[in-house]
C-alpha cells in the first residue's frame, strides 16, 4: 500500500505547486457532514491509506515537506500501522499528546503563504475557524481547491441508488404538513427560506428514502430548498423512479440536478434571507450564496426528533420484529455455544441474516458489536477476521445491534452469560440493570434536560466505585439515522429539553479491561404523564422488547420494586413476541421471561 | 417620602444638564459588587425611595423627561407602592413583561447623546455591555460621573468598623501559604499580579474580618493587591487595631488608604499583567489601570471554596453550638405554641438571641426566614411587624436560619409540625426528606458537577407530580459569606466540579401557595471516599446537627435504608449535642432523636 500513497502525495504536491498552494487540509467528509460519507468523498482515506470499510476519522495536512494525518484515540494503533511507508505521520487529536491541527498549521507556515481546501468538504463553521486563525497570522485561505479533481481520476462515482417512498401511513404526516411546520421554524429564525444540507433532515421532510448511499442509514445525497412558494430538491433525475416522481409532483417539489445547487444559490435575489446550519452546510455552498445567509436551523432537527403517535404506534411493530429475530439469535447461541464453534464474526452474520429475513428490515442500523469476554470491554469493538474470538468456556457475550425497519429504527444491547457467570459478573450486571431500570422509571417536569437524569443510570455503579464514560442515551431517528440530536442523556451538559415523542437509548454499562464488558440497552420514548399544579410532567415508555438474562441477575441486590418492574416487562415481552414464534421458540421465551422470585 | 424624591430628581437633572449628560443609570452596588452593600453605596434606594433595611434589588434610569426603576419579581408589589409620587415608575426586569434596561435606554436616546454613570458602582463586565450597546447606536458613555457627590451631601460615611483577626489556629493556614497559592493561580492565568475586589476573597486571603460593614457577612470594605514582591491592603488606617497591624506587618502586607487604590493602579508599570475579575472589579478602578489588565480570577474563588481539615474540624464546633441553640429554640416553640402567643417576628428575635448568647457567634448569617403555614410557602419570606403571623392552631412552621461563628458559618432549615399534621403534610415532608437523604448518600467520581446530582434530591417529589424551583444547594463560606461559589447543586448547568472540602447546602423543599411550605436543609461537605480502577470517588459528610421532626415522617414511604440513615443521624446528633445541654433539654432531645420504628 505505502508506495501507492507516496505517488498520490507526489501528485498532490505538484498540483499544489501549480496552484500556488503552500498547504492543504484534506477532510474525509461530504458536503452534508455525514458521519459516514459515501466512497466518493473518502478521498482522505484513499490519499493516506488509513481506512476501513466502515470509515475512519481523520484529517490530513500536506505541505511541501510534511504530510500528517490527525485521528482520535480509537484509531491510534490502526493509523500508526496503516500509515507506515505512506509518507504520512500520525498526529493525535485527543489525549495528553494532542496537537491542535489549526494551531500546528499556522505555526508551520509563514506570513504570505496560502492554504487551499476543497470547500465542499468543510462545514461553514470549521472553515470559519481555519480562516480566522489564518487571517490572524497573515496567511491566505482559498476554499475552491478541489484537489481530488486533479489527482484522483478513478474516484468512485457519487451514489446512484434509487429513491423510494417512506409510506405516509407509516410516518403519519404529509409532506405539506412538514413543510408548513418547517417554514414556521424558518420564520422564527427571521429567515424567509432555507437550504437543508443534512441528509436525515431531507429524508424526514420529504418522506423519501434510499439505501446504500450512506452505510446503515436509509437517506440519500441531496439538498432541499424551501420558501413560501418554492420547494426544490437537488438530486439527479436518474435516481427517481416513477412513484417518487409522482410524489414530488404531488407536493410541488421541483427536481433539479444535484450539482446545480451551486448555481441556484448564486442566483437567489438579494432580499432572500436564507437559513443555513453552519455545522451542516458546506463552505463551498456558502461561498456561492448571493443573498443574505442566516445561521441557525436547530428548529428543524427538533421537529424531526419529536415522533408523532402514528410513528410511535408503528415502531412497536419494528420492535416486535426485532425481538423475534433476537429470540431466534440468542436461542441459537445458547444451544450452540457448547459446541465451541461459534465466533464473533459468524454470529454477527447470523444476526444480520435473521433481521434481514423480514422484508420490512432494509438494513442493519449500524455495524453490530459482538464482544466475547475481553472484547466486550472495548466499547467500540468491531470484530474482524483478524480479531475474531471463538465462544469457548464460560463468559459474557455482549451484543449491540439494530435494524432499519420501515416501521422504525432499532438499537438494542443485551449481555448474556455463556456457561456459569461469576459472582462479580452478576454483581456488575445487576448494578447496570438497576441504573437502567431507574432511568426507565424516571418521572420529570417539562423543561428537564437529559444531563439532569443521567445520574439515575449511573448511581448504583458509582456507589460501588465503578463508572462508565460513554453517554447513557443518544437520540434515535425513525427509519433514518440511528444517532440523532438534539436530545441526549449524558454526563455533559446539553441544553436540549426532553420532549414527548423524543426517543433515546438507555444504555448504562461497565467495562473491565481484558476481562469483560456489560451493557444493557433499550430504546425509550418520552411521553406525557400528568399535569399538576406544578405543570406538566413526563415519563419514559420502553419500546424495545427482549428479556434480560435472568442468570446474570443477583436478586439480593434488587429491591422488590425493581423485581416487579423486570417481571412486568418480561411478561409484556412474552405477550408481544410469542404470537410470532413457533412452539419451540415460544417455550424457550416462556422460560426466559418467567418471573424472578427471591 | 415621594416629595423628597421629586426634589432629589430635580437636583440630579440639573447636574446632568450641567455635565452634558442625557441619561444616567443608577446602580445600588458598591465597588466590590457586594450582594448587600453598605449604606454609603445605597444611593439608588435614597434617590428613588424604594428601599428596605435588608436591601432591595433595583437599577434606576433618569433622562431629562423620564425616571424609571427596574427591579425583579420579588419586589414588584413593594416597589410599586414605594415609588408612588416619587417621579419614578417601576419597570420589570423578569417575568413575561420584562424590558431590558439597556435595550430601553438605547431605544429612548438618539445618536450623539451621552450616558453618564458612576464607574465605581458598575462591574467591568456590566459596563462593557452598556458600552457596546451605546457604541452600536452612536451614543457616548462616560464612566466618571459620580452623581451622588453632587446631589447627596448627607450621604452616609463608608464603614469604619474595626478589623479583627480570624485566628490562624481556627483557619489552619497562614497568610503566607494562602498568598503563595494565590500567586500560583495568578500565574496560571498568565498574569504576574492581582487586584482583588471581592470582599470575601480578601477576608479569606488575609485571615482578617470585621462586622457590620456588610450585613450578615463578617467581611470588610477594602482592596488587596499582590505580586511576587508586594502585598498591599487598601483599607483606612483608623480601622486597624494594634494586633491586626502587627499581623499585617508580620506578613509584609502594606496598608494604604482605601481611596488610594485608584492612584496605585494608575502608577503600575507597563510590564505588569494585572489579574482582575471583570464581574467583581469596578469599571471606575479598571479605567485607571495603567498596566495590562488580564481578565480571570475563578482560581481564587476556588481556593477559598475548598476547606482544609482544620476548618472542617472546627466547623463541627460551630455546628454543635448551632444545634444547642436550636434545641433551646424548638423546645421553647413546642412548649409555648399552645399559648397562642408566639409570633414569627418574636420567634425570630428569640432565635437570634439564643445564637448570639454564645460568644463565638458574632452575627446571624442571613435574615432568618420564619414562616407559619401560608408564609412558609413564600420562598424568600421576611416577617415584618406588618405581615407577622401568630402561631395558632395546627400547622407547619418553617425556620431557615444560620449563624456566623468564628468556627464557621451555619445555615439550617427545619420544618416542624405544631399540633397534628395532616396526611398530605406528612407525605410532602417525607418526599422532601427522601430526596435530602438521597443527596446526602450520593457517591460520585471525581469530575462530577452539582447539576448532575441535583435530581437525586428532586426525584421523589417529581414522581409525585411535585417540584420546587430554587437550587438544591449553594456553596457556603467559612465565617465569610453564607452564599459563595463556584460550587452549587442546581437545575442549571454550572461547570464547577465538586471537590473535597467544598461545602454546600442540601435543601429540597415543597411550597403550596396559601397553604404551607416545607424545606429541610443541612450543610454537607464533599470528602474523599475511595480510589478504584475507575479513579477517585467522593461522597458527602453531613455537618449540620439537629433532628428532623419525626411527627412529620410517614414511615410507609420510607425504605429500611432511609430509616436506618435517619436513626444513625439522630443518634449522632444526640451524642454530639447532649454534653452541652441541661438535664431537661437532654431528656427532650433524647425523645426527639429516639429511633424511628415501623
Amino acid at each position: 500500500m505505502g508506495k501507492v500513497n507516496l505517488e498520490y502525495l507526489a501528485r498532490l504536491r505538484k498540483v499544489m505547486k501549480d496552484h500556488g498552494i503552500s498547504a492543504t487540509i484534506v477532510s474525509n467528509t461530504d458536503p452534508h457532514q455525514s458521519e459516514n460519507p459515501p466512497a466518493h468523498w473518502r478521498g482522505r482515506e484513499w490519499l493516506t491509506g488509513f481506512w476501513s470499510g466502515n470509515g475512519t476519522n481523520g484529517t490530513a495536512v500536506v505541505t511541501d515537506n510534511k504530510a500528517l494525518c490527525w485521528t482520535d484515540s480509537r484509531f491510534f494503533i490502526q493509523a500508526t500501522q496503516q500509515l507506515e511507508g505512506t509518507g504520512f505521520t500520525m498526529m493525535k487529536e485527543d489525549g495528553p499528546e494532542a496537537v491542535d491541527l489549526i494551531d500546528w498549521l499556522v505555526e508551520d507556515l509563514k506570513e504570505g503563504d496560502t492554504v487551499g481546501i476543497d470547500g465542499m468538504t468543510f462545514s461553514v463553521a470549521y472553515a470559519q475557524r481555519i480562516e480566522q486563525e489564518c487571517n490572524d497570522n497573515g496567511i491566505k485561505l482559498v476554499t475552491d481547491f478541489p484537489l481530488f479533481d486533479y489527482i484522483y481520476p478513478d474516484r468512485p462515482k457519487r451514489p446512484e441508488n434509487k429513491l423510494f417512498l417512506h409510506d405516509e401511513s407509516v410516518v403519519g404526516e404529509t409532506v405539506d404538513s412538514k413543510m408548513s411546520r418547517l417554514m414556521t421554524e424558518v420564520k422564527a429564525e427571521l429567515a424567509n427560506s432555507v437550504l437543508i444540507s443534512a441528509l436525515d433532515d431531507i429524508a424526514w421532510a420529504t418522506n423519501v428514502r434510499s439505501t446504500e448511499d450512506i452505510a446503515y442509514s436509509p437517506i440519500f445525497v441531496s439538498y432541499l430548498y424551501v420558501d413560501d412558494n418554492k420547494r426544490i430538491i437537488f438530486v439527479d433525475e436518474s435516481r427517481i423512479p416513477e412513484d417518487v416522481a409522482a410524489h414530488f409532483k404531488k407536493y410541488n417539489i421541483e427536481v433539479r440536478p444535484y450539482d446545480s445547487v451551486l448555481e441556484f444559490v448564486a442566483s437567489l435575489p438579494k432580499d432572500r434571507r436564507l437559513l443555513i446550519d453552519p455545522e451542516k452546510t458546506a463552505r463551498g455552498v456558502y461561498d456561492k450564496i448571493a443573498c443574505t445567509p442566516v445561521f441557525g436551523g436547530a428548529g428543524v432537527a427538533r421537529l424531526k426528533s419529536i415522533k408523532n403517535p402514528v410513528m410511535l404506534q408503528n415502531i412497536e411493530t419494528a420492535m416486535d420484529k426485532d425481538g423475534v429475530a433476537l429470540v431466534k439469535f440468542f436461542k441459537y447461541v445458547e444451544e450452540n455455544a457448547p459446541s465451541g464453534q461459534l465466533t464473533e464474526v459468524g454470529l454477527g452474520n447470523l444476526l444480520r441474516d435473521l433481521r434481514l429475513a423480514d422484508p420490512a428490515c432494509v438494513d442493519e442500523s449500524f455495524h453490530p458489536i459482538l464482544g466475547w469476554n475481553a472484547h466486550g470491554a472495548i466499547v467500540h469493538y468491531e470484530a474482524t477476521d483478524e480479531t475474531d474470538f471463538t465462544i469457548e468456556g464460560d463468559g459474557l457475550l455482549l451484543v449491540d445491534s439494530g435494524g432499519q425497519y420501515s416501521f422504525g429504527t432499532t438499537d438494542i444491547t443485551r449481555t448474556v452469560a455463556v456457561g456459569t457467570p461469576t459472582a462479580d459478573q452478576k454483581r456488575d450486571f445487576t448494578l447496570v440493570l438497576k441504573g437502567h431500570i431507574a432511568l426507565s422509571c424516571a418521572k420529570f417536569p417539562e423543561g428537564t434536560r437529559g444531563a439532569q437524569l443521567d445520574v439515575l443510570a449511573r448511581q448504583y455503579l458509582w456507589a460501588d466505585g465503578k463508572a462508565y464514560y460513554h453517554g447513557t442515551g443518544h437520540g434515535v431517528g425513525f427509519f433514518i439515522n440511528c444517532h440523532e440530536g438534539p436530545q441526549s442523556i449524558r454526563l455533559n451538559e446539553n441544553p436540549a429539553r426532553l420532549e414527548p415523542g423524543m426517543i433515546t437509548s438507555n444504555e448504562p454499562g461497565i467495562y473491565l479491561e481484558d476481562k469483560y464488558g456489560i451493557r444493557t440497552e433499550n430504546l425509550i420514548v418520552v411521553e406525557p404523564w400528568i399535569t399538576t399544579d406544578f405543570g406538566p410532567f413526563f415519563r419514559f415508555k420502553t419500546l424495545t422488547m427482549y428479556p434480560y438474562d435472568k442468570n446474570l441477575i443477583d436478586l439480593s441486590l434488587m429491591t422488590d420494586d425493581e423485581i416487579r418492574w423486570v417481571n412486568d416487562y418480561h411478561k409484556e415481552v412474552f405477550n408481544r413476541l410469542s404470537p410470532h414464534l413457533d412452539n419451540d421458540e415460544k417455550r424457550w421465551l416462556e422460560e426466559k421471561t418467567s418471573p424472578l422470585r427471591r
